[in-house]
């Protein structure tokens, strides 16, 4: 048997960043950056007004009319106004928040300071040469390194690249995942249940986790537990996939199709991991070899085949398929928070097996965290799971957790 | 001018859940369950295996052989065999984990624990009745309660609900959000920069913003400021709004055009609100009156108006807007999570205003939290906010920050 963390040393060895592309700012949000940003221009490209108000020269509202400075309007200026127009000095220009300065003016007065007039108007002080103007470059210089590579593309990144005027991006595209449940008796849970028949579960449950941690999901559904059909299912998704992630087939005394149909088409292992649940993995690349998709020298994708069982299938896409997807999508944090909290109870682990077990953590960082199982830990149920918050972490060398103890905890949520 | 609290209050009392809809499990995932779900079946439906293994009476295998308890094997059982076979006294049955038992099977003893034997197989010690097995019922009982209304459908709560044969949910559907640009300046960020144009960032912006928040964004771009144009432009997308953002064209020297074009159409208020950036908001419900979209007591649709100046509308956005979507998709929890950390150093605030600050935090529940503004405080810029974690609040009583003093930060990310 391999050790979790060897398996997983694996799969992220074989997963790495999609490479990048140029994308539209709609697609690249919330992705990974792949290269730094540099701004062409300087933000704002003129001096901008930032009140509604008057622009002048500073210098002409220190000569005091009766109800303070007093100047004649020469103009109005919105954000839309072409720019270029040259102060007249002695005048003042009506201008909006957002709106170039005419060259020349030096200081805009708000609006509020003033009487609002339209042919003359008055200001209740005189003016600081600079006040309430953005001068060209204040925000970003061009030449600048705005956004360095590695960044998460957010809506305040995508601001930042909008305001100098990069309408696509380089990005490592969020993974497409091809997801395939293996069997025979799988049908859909809109479908009556009948004796012998099983809902697909594996298929729903992972499309929604592979959304969550950030990539695109291909639910291609229930796939026959027979050879033909699985192998035409694989070369049909694999043009459009990342990674591939199988559910199902892999039992011993299964039919084998999932093994035999992988073999010919690349490097994907059939292993023991010690874990429970979830013991039995495949994980390589296919495409290499056997399929028309795969050009000469062509891509391979990465596959994981997992046990069927719905909790031994999100155990293991949380614990590996998660990991590799965050690295393909250029993330350097690829695992989730995790908590170490004071078992309120007890329970009995498999020796030699690392056992995750369904678990709701309680407390805060200041007065500490209690975890108790969901359920029974020996048989994690699907919805001991969905009643949990976390996946409760017990040692290969432990035969089992005793109320007090510390044990590890990654937290599913919140 | 209205504080923040009181313009909040409104908004968010005009922001009720969305009506719930049944929709399949694809479209559910993300959103919060709108009612009760009471499993309609026992799952599983009948004693399955929960190893693949040997099913077996229990109190055959206490007549030992030669090697130990030994049986004749009948049968194969995979997880997609009819269900219904009857057990056959004295012998044992090879099924596969997850299959269903033999009807009079009790145990399963696993491969690992047998010879494997194809005709007959040998056991290395007897089995206790219910080992392995998972009785019908176990995970769910027909009738009881497996999801509440409120919860938020995750990945784990999808495969409860797959496993129970429900394809559809009743959820709160995520708010469609139109989003809309105000300015004859704006241009595609794709465009060549010229004098006189900006760029659009806030539909940009506010896009991601919005997906973030969990919501669909609709972004329609720029929009003239122009009455007709926007009359129009409003007409066509809000048949597919559930709320409606409208940037730019809020100046005191703009036309006036989303004033004029809003007045008709339903109770949007444009009011000054204490807080800086964005003093200027409105916001009421459009769609009752003067759109042909609106049938007799129609829906009507929540729309905000934000200053166009990108940090101002991103902060409303964050204040007002996201808080509304939490609220719309049927969340209880409707504000980003906030800390208390002590300022590196200190700034001026203004008068009578809430003050939203761009800001560093770094730190940690154990070792407490730093705060160290990003750029200037007096005029936030995109870059700013772009490299900022947070936003700290400066309160209305408050003329500015000192080193030392305790922040309240909104937490934007991580």
């Amino acid at each position: 048997m391999r050790s979790v963390q060897d398996h997983l040393a694996t799969v992220l060895a074989a997963a790495g960043p999609v490479p990048p592309l140029d994308v539209v700012l709609h697609d690249a949000a919330g992705c990974i950056l792949a290269a730094d940003v540099l701004a062409p221009v300087d933000v704002p490209a003129v001096p901008v007004a930032t009140r509604d108000g008057y622009a002048v020269a500073a210098d002409d509202t220190y000569s005091a009319g009766a109800r303070g400075p007093e100047l004649p309007v020469a103009h109005d200026l919105h954000a839309g106004s072409a720019a270029g127009l040259r102060h007249v000095p002695g005048t003042a220009v009506r201008v909006a928040s957002g709106a170039p300065l005419p060259r020349g003016a030096d200081a805009v007065v708000p609006v509020e300071e003033t009487d609002r007039g339209q042919a003359r108007v008055a200001f209740q002080r005189a003016a600081r040469p600079g006040q309430h103007v953005r001068y060209a470059g204040a925000d970003v210089r061009a030449g600048e390194v705005v956004l360095t590579a590695g960044t998460r593309l957010g809506a305040r990144q995508i601001a930042l690249a909008a305001a100098i005027g990069r309408g696509r991006l380089p990005v490592h595209p969020t993974p497409r995942v091809v997801l395939m449940s293996v069997g025979d008796e799988l049908v859909e849970p809109t479908t009556a249940a009948r004796p012998g028949t099983v809902f697909e579960v594996d298929g729903h449950a992972l499309e929604t986790a592979v959304r969550d941690a950030g990539a695109t999901p291909v639910r291609v559904g229930a796939v026959p537990d027979e050879h033909a059909a699985l192998r035409e299912a694989l070369e049909d998704q694999l043009v459009r996939a990342d990674l591939v992630v199988l559910t199902g087939g892999l039992s011993e005394l299964a039919h084998d199709t999932v093994k035999d149909v992988l073999a010919p088409l690349g490097t994907v292992r059939l292993d023991q991991v010690a874990m429970t649940p979830g013991t039995r993995h495949g994980f390589g690349t296919v495409g290499a070899l056997g399929l028309d998709v795969a050009e000469p020298g062509g891509r391979t994708v990465p596959l994981f085949a997992l046990q069927g069982h719905p909790v031994a299938a999100q155990v293991s896409f949380e614990v590996f398929v998660r990991p590799a997807l965050r690295a393909m999508a250029g993330h350097t944090e690829l695992f989730r928070p995790s908590v170490a909290a004071a078992a309120t109870h007890g329970w009995a682990s498999p020796p030699g097996l690392r056992q995750f077990v369904p678990a709701m953590v309680l407390g805060s960082p200041d007065e500490g965290y209690r975890v108790t199982p969901v359920g029974d830990p020996a048989a994690p149920s699907v919805t001991a799971l969905a009643h949990a918050n976390a996946l409760a972490v017990v040692g290969e060398g432990d035969l089992g957790v005793e109320a007090g103890t510390v044990v590890h905890c990654l937290v599913l949520e919140g």
